[in-house]
């Protein structure tokens, strides 16, 4: 590769702490990149973002956006409404929404790479994301990735290395690379340990369970995971 | 038009505030929208955004990009090297770009106006936009558009009203419209008048001889205007 520098979007959930430590195998990370938009759990998984990040040697960068919280309306924000349980659902799920979520963090990713001479941004988007999201959809990716690529100078490309795997494939790759899992955080509610009962907390012990690996997750429950239904 | 409401970024420049009232005569206005992303003039021209968004009885917004000034390097930011004179020109006009300036504001936009139930985010884009910056060109918008449309459940779309006029058209249509010009801020310099020498100030200058309108602007030099190279 002509530039392999490149800025990587980790929000300290276990899929972009993956992508974090996959990218510092593969190229140059100029840039751990978190964002806080004023969401709950923002106060728990950046921690474990700049955590890694620093165990790498790679820098680590906040940025916040507190205008989101501000500004925009979203469920998954503080103080807004109660966070739905169970799996990702059309209906309940569209509260957890932050409009354009994934359009403004990779704009900012790009800015932030074009200025510090990287070629790539990487996210870690992966087969299970979830449809309901417009921002998570292919077609809004690879416009984005678009208008990236022409709307700067060096041609900075979106790299999604995890396009083609499942959150249990990208779990396994984290524990062959040596991953913490335990310093990692997916529940939206934001408390003192995992929910367990959340949609990102179930994806969390699913993804444990189907790579067959080590779970280090403390869960305040850790009753049956509910059925996944037919639309995801 | 289904749902007439818009967002419209507004930096207080004569461009953007010529959209506003156009805008504002069209469509219900939800938000303007300024952003302070730590550029010398922003304290200049933000005021002045404000004033006609009260004027015309619409919410004005200043988000706060300062992450911008922080981490990303370009001479438009307050602190850094000296603002070129004279003409936009590639070399020396590279120095000002703020980068994926336009990616970053329009996505911003776009999830506000995601958030607000607007169909639209409205840029001041015109024929006259430097092509040296890659987020002013046509490409990136046409991407940059879709990726707004598909990422959106509302399928929010740029508007860009005066893409096929010249900085005089708007100057002369925002004279129809009985815009106050001298309540917009254009120059880059940032000082307590307009410097009448930057790229900005010049093509300002220009826009109101062209138009054949009066110009109200107080200029510290009203020099004669650079020859126009044949690049631009």
């Amino acid at each position: 590769m002509r530039n392999p520098k490149s800025v990587v979007l980790v929000s300290g959930g276990m899929d972009s702490v993956v992508a974090l430590h996959h990218s510092h195998k593969e190229q140059e990370v100029v840039a751990a990149l978190s964002f806080h938009y004023g969401s709950r759990h923002n106060d728990r998984e950046i921690p474990f973002a700049q955590w890694h990040a620093d165990r790498l040697g790679v820098p680590h960068l906040t940025i916040p956006l507190a205008f989101i919280g501000e500004q925009f309306q979203s469920d998954l924000l503080a103080g807004s409404g109660e966070i739905p349980k169970g799996h990702y659902e059309e209906e309940t799920m569209k509260k957890t929404v932050v409009p354009f979520r994934n359009g403004i963090l990779l704009a900012v990713a790009a800015g932030l790479a074009e200025s510090r001479g990287a070629a790539s941004v990487c996210i870690a988007a992966h087969a299970g994301d979830h449809a309901i999201y417009p921002d998570c959809r292919e077609e809004f990716m690879r416009s984005m990735g678009d208008a990236i690529r022409l709307g700067t100078y060096a041609g900075v490309e979106i790299l999604r290395p995890f396009i083609a795997m499942s959150k249990a494939d990208i779990a396994r790759h984290g524990h062959d690379l040596g991953v913490d899992f335990s310093r990692t955080w997916s529940c939206y509610v934001g408390g003192e340990v995992h929910c367990g009962e959340c949609g990102t907390c179930v994806e969390r012990r699913e993804a444990f369970l189907l790579a067959e690996i080590p779970d280090p997750t403390q869960y305040l429950s850790t009753g049956p995971l509910p059925p996944k239904p037919a639309a995801c």
